[in-house]
């Protein structure tokens, strides 16, 4: 390990229906009807307090199969090679995963939440409150992701098989 | 290190003008005039391409002077004890930031963004476009943040000092 190492430890789990990468969906918008329930270790319930105020929050977490890094890669909504930062994909030096969900309810030290797209047994990082103030971007340029039309993004980001039955 | 731990390394470092954590604004919605640079480390700067088609973009970084994890912790802008996964402090059990720029370039291995809320010199764990259909969610209820009128979150938030030369 080397000197500008920085170490992170896991404050939960986060349990998911997902146990294959290849059929997870990709962002929370495309698991609308997929709930999955985070668990926060006891050593950290206290720090829960007033998040069920919050209808949506923030999960970090640990990209835990994400494979070998690449700083190219073809994103699952689009078959052309772009770099991995102007991506959401897993394989990235450092790869923390980011999901807004929506969150349904808090109980002791167990949230349960729409719009899992992360895979079962996820290493949770830390989970911050969703503001809109602060986090709603009204007017962007989506780069990219602008030439990929809702349809083609939904079928992609649900990972519908095509007729060959792989991911399409 | 426990079997548990997880390893990330900087690939790059933040620079601001911001050299104290008590005057460095909380949100880039308070440090508008506030421009940064990152430095993204030669090995992967490959990673950077097709960024700048984004005008926004998701720092996430370590807060290298977070201090000691609290799981309670009075936010920045109101003076109520909260759960500090219900807020954004630093001080947490993994200190990791996350901060929704406005790109303005991308120059090799340089971006240059407004809306600087970290402190100079601080690590670069990972970049994500910000993708609206993804990221911005209209509809939302924002607990106790929804407490804070538009003037004091101003005002805390840039860090104004009131006449005790205090953040009030």
């Amino acid at each position: 390990m080397d000197s500008a190492s920085i170490v992170f430890c896991p404050i939960g789990v986060i349990r998911t229906q997902h146990r294959e990468p290849d059929s997870t969906p990709i962002q929370p918008a495309f698991a609308e009807d997929c709930e999955g329930r985070v668990e926060v270790f006891p050593a950290f319930i206290e720090g829960l307090s007033d998040l069920d105020g919050f209808s949506h929050v923030m999960l970090i977490y640990y990209w835990h199969q994400a494979g070998a890094p690449q700083l190219k890669v073809k994103p699952y909504l689009q078959d052309i090679e772009r770099g991995v930062f102007a991506t959401r994909k897993p394989c990235r030096p450092n790869p923390i995963g980011l999901s807004i969900v929506e969150l349904i309810g808090v109980d002791k030290g167990a949230l349960s939440f729409r719009g899992a797209d992360m895979l079962d047994e996820t290493p949770l990082l830390d989970i911050k409150p969703y503001i809109a103030r602060f986090d709603c971007v009204q007017s962007t340029r989506d780069g990219w992701q602008g030439e990929v039309d809702e349809q083609t993004a939904a079928q992609r980001g649900r990972r519908e098989t095509n007729t060959r039955g792989h991911p399409s």
